[in-house]
């Protein structure tokens, strides 16, 4: 399979976006005659969300890079919820539009090349890249590099969060001043290496390996995460609702325009009752789109 | 609810066993007049492994403190994979041992609290404690930890791992020497101290956050942890195939031969496809059990 940073970068040119749409559903903001918002029904509140994210997917697969359902709040909906994943999931990809999976998996051998084979594999839950947590060390990332990397999918390892506590042990220093943070972007840039010893890198350098970085961060952290990974992809969270701007943002990305996705969910998805939520997310993601790219072209 | 500690060590006392049974399907392991070992139909493989376990679990239920399932072998069962955890979570709950599931979340916010409604709610899902990753902070173990002190359900934090690379992130040191899981261990101990301040400890003095430390490790160092978090049961994978012994083991208990589990998955429930899989688990679970009651007794 063509590598997914080279399927993902061909998109970011030819459509001219580097929104990434996470799909959070929230069934208690959906719109329900039920008074009760679907509770204590998950198979309703799973059909209702199945509904409500195709037509957003409709209002906006040209103006996405891709899109990133969050396990979370499918899972939260017991088996319905993960049927409504495996269904939303199977739209993206028929539509042709790079899927990545937010799920923030990580574990051990076996276990860690089980969750490898659910989303990088050929099964329903099948994605073009996942998310990772770097946690338990590099041998816990292997199992779904070397998937990814035989497979041409990407997986995206959680760097430096978006959160305030993401301090708390990702900005720990050793004696040298270097963070844990920068440890585990500097593994991730060796592991990356390996798609450029095997010639499976995009034309602009990029490989299987990527990271996730906040958007929250200041720029100039933003910028040194840039220079640790340089074949990876940034996934930047946090952009919108936790405060994110286009101008951390943009200095994720290299100076063609590529390297980096932004990520919005619910400023994206969520309007209130009253709106129509296809044309709302249109436009929402529209102006998202262009706001980076202004950025990016000032 | 009785919290999650008190009701774990009066099993743990009235039965004498402080083993922690793994429930980790590989569906390749299990006997099958299928040539294919059910390969292509996670159906067919998802209802061969709900039958395995029920007999592993009849024959082993007054032998065990908790089961651990542990959810990827399912997701990598698609729909039917998972379908079949939820069965054998009903099956567990339905005789009442406490369920420790095993899935290594960890998250942001209304994403975090997502999983701890999936795991720590009502659902399908519902377990008495869960595993959490603290890479993303403080802030992303709330609202696990509360979700578990309100439902007296308990919430066990990966702290030091079993595997070779553990040591590539969680034995990075700061200027003064500590370890980034020593700064979670304080941090988990910190959380615990809740549970004391609305006297929702179990006569030990256990609460509701606990914490995953490899069996494989010196017993010094399990001892040192065991000294960080005294409010904290903790879980020790590892042991068996992974060169975990007793009497690394028996370094994490009290003086009271309590605040402590051991687990074993695959050494305790897969022995070739000619054995008779329930009269071996219920063989191997008791040797395990005696070989760690007798280091604690010598």
């Amino acid at each position: 399979m063509v590598p997914f940073a080279t399927r993902l970068h061909h998109r970011v040119q030819e459509l001219g976006t580097r929104v990434c749409l996470g799909i959070d559903p929230r069934p208690a903001l959906h719109r329900s005659t039920d008074p009760a918002q679907f509770d204590g029904d998950p198979a309703k509140a799973a059909r209702a969300v199945v509904v409500y994210f195709r037509q957003i997917i409709d209002a906006t697969a040209d103006l996405v890079a891709c899109y990133k359902p969050q396990t979370a709040f499918f899972e939260a909906l017991g088996i319905p919820g993960l049927i409504a994943l495996a269904q939303l999931q199977a739209d993206i990809r028929d539509r042709g539009v790079p899927l990545l999976t937010d799920a923030k998996r990580g574990d051990l051998d076996s276990t860690a090349a089980a969750y490898a084979s659910t989303y990088l594999g050929d099964g329903v839950f099948a994605s073009d890249a996942l998310t990772v947590n770097p946690y338990l060390g590099v041998d816990s990332l292997l199992p779904f590099t070397d998937r990814a990397l035989e497979s041409g999918r990407g997986v995206f390892v959680l760097v430096r969060t978006s959160n305030p506590g993401g301090s708390d042990f990702q900005e720990l220093r050793d004696a040298t001043g270097t963070s844990v943070a920068e440890h585990v972007a500097r593994r991730v840039a060796e592991l990356g290496e390996e798609a450029a010893l095997v010639g499976a890198t995009d034309p602009a350098g990029y490989g299987h390996v990527h990271a996730v970085v906040g958007a929250t961060l200041p720029a100039e952290q933003i910028c040194r995460f840039r220079e640790l990974m340089p074949r990876s992809i940034l996934l930047l969270p946090g952009y919108g609702t936790q405060g994110g701007t286009a101008i951390s943002a943009a200095a994720a990305f290299d100076r063609h325009g590529l390297g980096a996705l932004v990520n919005a969910s619910r400023s994206l998805t969520y309007f209130g009752f009253e709106a129509d939520h296809a044309t709302e997310a249109r436009a929402a993601t529209m102006r998202m789109r262009d706001s980076i790219n202004s950025q990016l072209a000032g």
